[in-house]
């Protein structure tokens, strides 16, 4: 199950589809939502952004690659939303079954280092009291020791229309 | 969320209430299901026996063991089934939820397998075409290079009465 769109299907939706795989004892998942701050500013929601059949592309690829990486995982879950999400929502929703547990937990730690290093969809922050200042949210992410690609989207600020 | 009953609460419950931490941004959570198989034996259902209030005691100490090691991950679910469960029904939902994955992730799996390891719950597989000889399960796990408490459950068979 792969998406990327406004509304992200419901978890109960996700496990119904990961509890479908009748040889699978084990069922993992991963849900990241909206923190109500990021480096002591509060923040009011995230919107995110992003071209969907390339997102969608890349989702692909790695729930492939984490095919072959963990043989024994049965159906996998990588879907991500566009647009707003507000404090407590869930933003993205990775998973998996497999017939014993370590593999779905270790598949799912997988999909969802994969997905912030790899999956081209840029976050922007706002916060209370300064919305006018929302920033977009680069990717940082570290992977066996290096770097991986990070995303900086740049945006056009309301100041510079006046210079 | 601490519960031993012949009822789980649905996966929806669950994840609304590790949302409802506004400084988390990430929920994690581990379901075991009930497999069609088990070496090579056709698995019709499972059934659960304990007593619940030890059980729900254990329980308790694994998730304020779990606090104590993972520092930063706020709220925490362990949930296990009593009595039967039907092949693809859930018996035992883990999670937690943290403000970064890495921790949500691994506390989760440190639940799962604290769970299997010192809850004094029992395990009955019956298998299709033989279900006067379905079997109490053993929980036999591996823990840091060492074998867990396993837990063996005596049954009188049928065929005993007739000797």
């Amino acid at each position: 199950m792969i998406d990327v769109s406004e509304t992200l299907p419901s978890i109960t939706t996700i496990q119904q589809f990961l509890s479908s795989s009748p040889t699978s004892g084990a069922i993992s998942t991963f849900t990241g939502i909206t923190r109500n701050n990021f480096n002591g500013k509060t923040v009011t929601h995230l919107s995110y952004e992003g071209y969907i059949p390339m997102a969608i592309k890349v989702l692909t690829s790695i729930c492939n690659d984490a095919k072959s990486k963990y043989k024994t995982v049965d159906k996998l879950v990588a879907v991500h939303i566009i647009g707003n999400c507000p404090v407590g929502a869930a933003s993205v929703i990775v998973g998996c079954c497999s017939p014993h547990r370590r593999e779905a937990i270790q598949c799912t730690e997988y999909l969802i280092d994969e997905l912030k290093g790899r999956v081209p969809i840029w976050k922007k922050e706002s916060y209370v009291g300064d919305e006018d200042n929302a920033v977009w949210k680069e990717n940082v992410e570290w992977h066996d020791g290096r770097r991986r690609r990070v995303m900086v989207k740049g945006e056009k600020k309301k100041n510079d229309d006046k210079k």
